[in-house]
């Protein structure tokens, strides 16, 4: 794992190479965690990939597995640190999901009752809203089959 | 793996087990992965842990990261199949971070330019806001020290 894709001018390549400084929080052979600096909340950190890809369906599977491992040692820490009992594990892919730095990124943000919703207020969480549809079961049948023929 | 926890009163469960149907994607030995019934979007799914476990903290680190795994292919096969370029990946724990069903999952949402933000309508994207905060870097050193030593 000497080797891996890096971007010169990518942000989180120049923090995994140590010529930006980060509040570390972990680190291993493949993946590193470190706090976000434009918080949404309290503990609010990120896991990376240490090779540079730009969205998660680029990341090769055992770097995806190795973000993954330590999700569940991290979200605990995270809330033991911080008292937080809820939180969000977030990853987004391209501008239309709202991806800001163009090197795949899993976000952990710490939630507690009551943080911003509607009116939301700087560093005090991730409102969202949940317009759930309805299935149509034939089309889901259709789509179904089409995604198991590609994952195949 | 033939024994793992499970909960006879989760849906998730039950569906894993077949008692409940569902248009399936993907399978191994530790997860399972099929179309959300109350879709955000066209293709909306969700990767679960065959193992039942509230939230993502208390999942055993080979679980976490078989779903990190699978999650780069099912990116690609689900983006592929509906035409969509950008998506989330979200997992809530904890009612405050919007969890809705007691059982780990991690969604998998396309988007699409224009998809509901303000006004959110019903199957049509994901609408959040991003209230960054900013960092203070004093007692960012201090909560990295506490988070890194409970990870120790």
């Amino acid at each position: 794992m000497a080797d891996y894709p890096t971007d010169p001018n990518c942000i989180f390549c120049k923090i995994n190479k140590g010529e930006i400084p980060c509040h570390k929080l972990y680190e291993d052979e493949r993946v590193l965690a470190f706090l976000d600096i434009g918080p949404l909340s309290e503990g609010h950190a990120l896991i990376i990939p240490k090779s540079h890809y730009a969205t998660i369906d680029e990341v090769p599977a055992d770097d995806a597995a190795a973000m993954g491992r330590i999700a569940p040692a991290m979200s605990k820490a995270i809330m033991q640190a911080t008292g937080a009992k809820s939180w969000n594990l977030l990853q987004n892919n391209g501008s239309d999901a709202g991806q800001a730095v163009g090197h795949v990124h899993l976000h952990i943000i710490p939630r507690v009752a009551g943080d911003a919703r509607e009116a939301p207020t700087p560093g005090n969480g991730l409102p969202f809203k949940w317009p759930a549809g309805e299935v149509d079961h034939g089309k889901a049948e259709e789509l179904a089959k089409a995604i198991t023929d590609m994952l195949a």
